[in-house]
Formats: structure tokens, C-alpha cells, sequence
């Protein structure tokens, strides 16, 4: 792709464009793949094994509405690559590589860019997940970047939102609400003293929001067990609803049963109204799913050994909507169940 | 994903966000293939035929970058698809189909969308690549279009930069130079003027720089056909370097047999120093490709037989680097061989 901008400097005359040499420099190193052919060609070529589908998604993250424009590169990247990663895990595929597209500002230079590679080729060996290919544009915007990650999965076995039925268990993976709480101690100063948390509790939801968990160790395990699974992204409430609508059932959830981390415990302790935050805020990127209840014991026991935390916290009933309640069994009312840009 | 922007409008409380409202309304309907599951998971299933590999390709377009703010949306939807067709193309695969990120500024509003969905879908039946999935968000910058296109190739078979001979023949497909002269008319009010160019002739040009005209109906030949391929984007000079690199050879082409249309060839007749747009401008979205000689015969007939206009131009030599001669055999020297945002 070429176009309407400058250049931000004159290619030496070596033939190599500055795209070019941007790319050989930064992401080379992170395209393992043989497919990827070193980033040399204009596409990449993937085979799924025998017997497998391939799974696809993509998501995309913009500075300023993802992330902060003064994050850590290497967070950045971690993010972008980890919310992908997330959905792959829920729907119980395994990581096989990803393609970016990166639009660049000027104030993107070689030393953001530098980072930001890091942070991706270390995500990229860490979840097993080389980078295949993509594009680099320029943009008078914010830094904007969009993977779209493959996964695999043995035909057929790709979990679904789909697929809970009345009586099984709904199983949530990690710690919930934490990301959103840590992304509003970075947007309300006064939220730090209000909330009265020590220092490792703020670093605590602050890393959180910083750069997700993704469950890809659990990936296995939910496709073994689950009837049905997402990512939580948006919030648990209003995920657990979508999951809900696909598979025409209620979910009924005792709000006291969802897993906080000792910093969101405490924040719930000096300001009850934060359960809204924590329940429908999102990027949580942990993985809400329903277990038949014959498989329940072994889900557990599965999941032990996967060294992921998860806890029961409700029922598949018949109706619809994901319903939360508090130990009063008053049912819980929220502004907006998630969060939608639109 | 959520997160740190306002939402747009408030959600009616049916459970559905604004963003799975947006999606239901505008791509639901262009997302025909079984694996998209109507866009309601978070994640998209695809298996290649038996024998086939993936062939993955993705390029974005940026608002006041690649395309202009106030080109019409559906344009902007095939501009955005085509780019990626047109790499499928030049590696010999067959469309399969695509997912798509879309950042979106407030100032494209539902009829923006409802327009750029209608090109995108009818793009989609044209091609046979249905939406697969994708991801929308809010971005304060300009509307950023990230589409990462699948193909299918059978197994080993994908054309790369790579496999060109000494001797092989340089063929085009179409004709070049008609986007890049369109930009500039459409920057330089004084070219109109200058170039003399009737009514016609500007709307060619112009029409080429808004909406390419990928070659997907010569991926067959090329790949039965072509040591090597590439889709010209880039400037034909610099992206046939490109392929000469790749391949550890060097062509040699005579200007004058490169194709270029009625209204390129006026705009060269009134001012010569446009060869250099036309040879490195980019946005042609044609195919370079080399042909063994014993098969170049194949190769035209083939070509005309699927209705693309294919020319040779120059010949594959030992040595480095793409190398143009006018008619005096005096080679030709560039500014640049081609566009570069970096």
C-alpha cells in the first residue's frame, strides 16, 4: 500500500524502501513461522493439521480509547496481541500465529517502535503464536493497532457461545473486575484516596488494566468440559447475557460468589457502588463459561492442573438474561450491563 | 473489547449493545459463510479444502492517507477489500474470505455505515469472500480500515516473490500509472489545466485511484503460469525491485512497452516528467509476474481467455535491481523507485 503522506525520511538508495527496513528491523525477528517467509513476501501461507479448523478472530486497540497514550510500548503490544489470544482461549483453540496492522503517528519513532517489537516477539514465543505478516501505515491519528490471530482446533470442537443448557454451572476463570477499577485509579486521582489501598493493591488493578492474563493454559480444558464460553471483555454482566441470547437460556449469578482479588475486595469494602464498576466495566479478558454439572469435578480438577483459578458462581436457568444477585437475593440493577462505544 | 470512550448514544436496555446493534444492522447480512456464525461469537471457523493452504494477506487504509474523508463510503468499503484481494490475486490463491477492524470517528454516522456495508457486501458477493468477523471501535482519529483476507491455495502452490530466472519474461496485467496520475488530479488543481484532459479522461484516472480493479480472475494462470508475482502497489519500479531482490536477479524493461491507458498516455504526451509518477506512484493494484519463455505462449492465450489484459515489458538478466530504459536505451533514474510512508 502506498499513498497521500510524506515520508517521514528519504530512503537511503539501496533499493529497501523505509517500510521496508522498518519491518526487516522490528518484526523479522518475531516471524518465525516458515509461512511467515521472513516477512519478505506479500502473504503468508498457514496449514491447519489434519482434522483441524482453523479459528480466527481479530480485534483492534486505538490510543487515547484502549490504552494510554504514555503506556509502556511493550505493554501496548502485549495488549494488542493478549485481547486476541483471550477470545482464542474461550473458544478453546490453540494459538498458531497472528497478522498486524499498525497505524503509525510521526511521534511513533524508532525507539516506540523498538519496544513495542520486544514486547510483541516475547508475547509471540510466550503464547506460542508467531507473527505471520501485516502492513504498516501511516496515520495523522492515534496509534492504532488491529490483529487478527488463528487458532486450532479439531473440526467441529470450536466452543461456542452456544450451547449452555438448563443446569449447568457458570464458571468464571481468575479475578473479575479488577482491570476496570485499575483504569479508573488512572482516570480519578481521587479514587486513590477514597479507596484507601496500599501500594501493592494499586500496582495490583493498575497492571491489570495495563496488560490482560489471557486463559490460553485453560484452552484445552474448556473444550474437554464446557458447554458453552467467551471471553470477558465488556464486562462479566453484559458477556454473560450475549452467552445467555446465543443460547436461549438465563444464567442466575449470587454476585457475592464472583472471584475479586484482595485490592478489589477492598475497594468494594470503602465503596459498595463500585460492584457495578467491577461486574459490567471489562477488560477483565478471563473466560465465563457453563459446565454441565456431570463434568463439573473434573472441570475443577482440569483446571487444577492447568495452574487456572476458576470458581463456580451461578446456574443455567430457563428464561433469558444474566441476572446477579446480592446476598439479600434482591436482584442487582445496573446503569448498562457492558460497555459499548456505540 | 471496551473501554475509554463515551458510548455514542445510550443502549436500549433489550441486553444488546450499540456495537452488537451496529454489527446485527450493518454486516450481519454480508456474513454468509457458515464459520461466521452470523457474527454472533467471538471468533469465526474456517477450514481449508482438502490439499490447500491459507493463504493470509492484510493491509489497512487510513482516512486522508489512502483515501480521501469524503470519498464515498462504499468506495472506501472496496478500496479497503480490493487491496487485499489483489495480493491473493498475485499469489495465485482464490478468495476464501476476510475479517475486518473498523475504527470509527463520530462523523461517520449510520448512514456512512450503511453505505460502506453496501459496497463492502457487494465487493463480498463479487469476489465470493464473505465477512468472516471483525471488531468495530471508536477512535478520535480518522476512519481506519484494518481487513486481513484469507485465500486457498493447493498445498506448496502459493506464487512468490521469489522463483523468477534469468530469462523470464516481465509481464503486467492492465495498465499503469492511472491511479497515481488520478491522485494527483485530485491534489493539483493546476494539472487539469496543464495535462489538457477531456471529461473521459479524468474520470478514468480519477475512478482508478478510488476503486482498484484487483485480478482475481488471473490467479489461476499466474500460478500455473508465473516463476514469480506480486501485486503492484507500491510504484511498478520499486515493486518489481521488490520481486528482483526476492528472486537474487535483475530486470530490465523498456518503458515505453509498459502499458498505460489513453488518458496516462495524453497526460505523458503534455508533460514527460510524468514517468515518474506513473513508473512509482503506486495504487495500481495490478500484477507483475515473470514467465519462464516456453510458457509465455499459455500464458497470453490463457490470459485473454480470462479476460485480462496482460503485456510483456522486459526480461529477466543476471546481476540486481530493476532497471527502466526509454527509447534511447538510456536508463531511466528516479527520485525514488517507490512510495514510502517511513
Amino acid at each position: 500500500m502506498a499513498r497521500r503522506a510524506k515520508p517521514r525520511a528519504a530512503s537511503p538508495d539501496r533499493g529497501q524502501s523505509g517500510e521496508d527496513q522498518l519491518i526487516a528491523r522490528h518484526f523479522k525477528p518475531i516471524a518465525r513461522h516458515p509461512g511467515a517467509f521472513g516477512l519478505t513476501d506479500d502473504a503468508a501461507v498457514f496449514t491447519p493439521p489434519k482434522g483441524h479448523g482453523l479459528v480466527v478472530t481479530a480485534d483492534a486497540i486505538v490510543g487515547g480509547v484502549h490504552f494510554f497514550a504514555d503506556d509502556p510500548p511493550d505493554a501496548v503490544a502485549k495488549k494488542a496481541l493478549r485481547v486476541n489470544l483471550s477470545d482464542l482461549a474461550a473458544k478453546g483453540a490453540r494459538p498458531a500465529g497472528f497478522v498486524l496492522t499498525l497505524a503509525l503517528p510521526k511521534s511513533c519513532g524508532d525507539a516506540w517502535l523498538k519496544a513495542f517489537a520486544r514486547g510483541l516477539g516475547a508475547d509471540a514465543r510466550t503464547y506460542n503464536c508467531p507473527l505471520l505478516g501485516g502492513d504498516t501505515v501511516y496515520t495523522p491519528g492515534p496509534v492504532t493497532i488491529s490483529i487478527t490471530a488463528f487458532g486450532t482446533v479439531a473440526r467441529g470442537a470450536m466452543l461456542r457461545r452456544a450451547g449452555a443448557r438448563v443446569g449447568d454451572r457458570v464458571v468464571v476463570t481468575g479475578t473479575i473486575g479488577d482491570a476496570a477499577l485499575g483504569l479508573r485509579l488512572r482516570k480519578e486521582r481521587m479514587a486513590i484516596r477514597r479507596w484507601r489501598l496500599d501500594a501493592a493493591m494499586q500496582r495490583h488493578l493498575l497492571a491489570r488494566y495495563l496488560v490482560p492474563e489471557p486463559r490460553n493454559a485453560l484452552a484445552g480444558v474448556l473444550r474437554d468440559h464446557a458447554s458453552a464460553a467467551m471471553d470477558v471483555s465488556d464486562g462479566l454482566a453484559g458477556d454473560l447475557g450475549k452467552l445467555c441470547r446465543a443460547s436461549r437460556v438465563a444464567a442466575e449469578v449470587e454476585a457475592a460468589r464472583v472471584p475479586l482479588s484482595k485490592a478489589a475486595r477492598a475497594v468494594l469494602a470503602a465503596d459498595r457502588s463500585t460492584i457495578e464498576t467491577i461486574l459490567t466495566g471489562g477488560d477483565d479478558f478471563e473466560v465465563v463459561a457453563t459446565i454441565p454439572p456431570r463434568k463439573l469435578k473434573s472441570f475443577v480438577a482440569a483446571a487444577r492442573r492447568a495452574r487456572v483459578k476458576v470458581t463456580e458462581i451461578g446456574i443455567v436457568a430457563a428464561g433469558s438474561g444474566a441476572h446477579f444477585f446480592g446476598p439479600d437475593k434482591r436482584q442487582l440493577r445496573f446503569s448498562r450491563a457492558s460497555f459499548s462505544h456505540f
